[in-house]
């Protein structure tokens, strides 16, 4: 019960950020999205950069756990279907409208520490696990051994923010993306396929 | 001399972009870039949205200006010339106070179609750019023939505007990833390694 009436205004705060973008958001308008007065807000935050830095921590847990739900038994699937979760927009992934809002947050972020430090964490969660399952696949003898974690892991990375911000920017589909990266997955990853050299 | 004032006015705007972002740019601040009073600016341009859709227009000439002078006589090292310019960070390239307001600009996109429209430009233009040198360099016999130019063009645009996010939202430096993925080219595209299947 201790935490519910915060859990109610982090939920409102998404709906707000979804609807105004982050430079409209305001104390009122997430009291707009809520059962909660602007006054009630306040009483648990006290301006709208404290309740944005909680709002990043609440965005974390859910991105983390969406992240953790991915794991499968072989290091091989659990990249297809992090890949798959992080590539595709459905019901269940962010939608463009949020997606826009944590663009320009990403913009706000040379401006404020306590911002890019939270940005930090998410992008260094994402490498992370993609480094330990590249790693994982290598032990398990999926991945070709010649194959470096921790630089798939950074191109991975940065593909993923490439086209969550190419979504928003340029109204871009993922979808040959993702066929695109399986695809060098299946070739340059894979070590039945690896020793081929047909490329 | 016939484009000089409006010249003048393009270049103050950049560099009032530069020191205060998209949302903050008013005619008033880019006057004060500029030798010229914000009437004479407004005789020019009628709105900020009217001058701001002709500095994208500036901007993407400047940018196909900087794709087009990494023209080399091999498509290898004009791969590598493009992606060092692209994916590098110095006096010669946008600095992160140019590509924080960029991002303010990607986030105003699906707001705006006449922003959007000419930011599919950019887009079009570096991944038609990338299509073709590869699409040249498997003719010239450098690059392996199975290597299918739109779909590298597709990741390597992603990557590079995930790199730039990357870099404004978590100052990340873009000096691993070049390497990463000159050693990509090395070893999956070019043809004397490709079939050494070693990776």
């Amino acid at each position: 019960m201790n935490d519910e009436p915060t859990s109610e205004i982090l939920n409102a705060t998404y709906r707000a950020l979804c609807k105004h973008g982050y430079a409209e958001l305001t104390l009122q308008c997430i009291a707009a999205e809520s059962e909660m007065s602007k006054a009630a807000i306040h009483y648990y935050y006290e301006s709208k950069n404290e309740l944005f830095v909680a709002f990043l921590d609440f965005l974390y847990d859910r991105y983390t756990t969406q992240i953790d739900s991915t794991a499968r038994d072989s290091p091989r699937e659990h990249l297809r279907s992090l890949l798959e979760v992080l590539l595709t927009t459905d019901e269940d992934t962010p939608g463009t409208e949020f997606r826009t809002a944590m663009l320009e947050v990403k913009a706000q972020a040379p401006y404020d520490d306590e911002i890019q430090d939270r940005l930090v964490e998410f992008g260094d969660y994402l490498f992370e696990r993609i480094r330990e399952i590249i790693a994982a696949g290598i032990d398990a003898g999926e991945f070709d051994e010649s194959v470096a974690p921790s630089r798939i892991a950074e191109v991975f990375t940065t593909i993923i923010v490439g086209s969550h911000t190419r979504q928003v920017a340029v109204d871009y589909s993922t979808d040959r993306l993702g066929e695109t990266i399986t695809s060098y997955i299946e070739t340059h990853l894979l070590i039945s396929t690896a020793v081929e050299g047909t490329q």
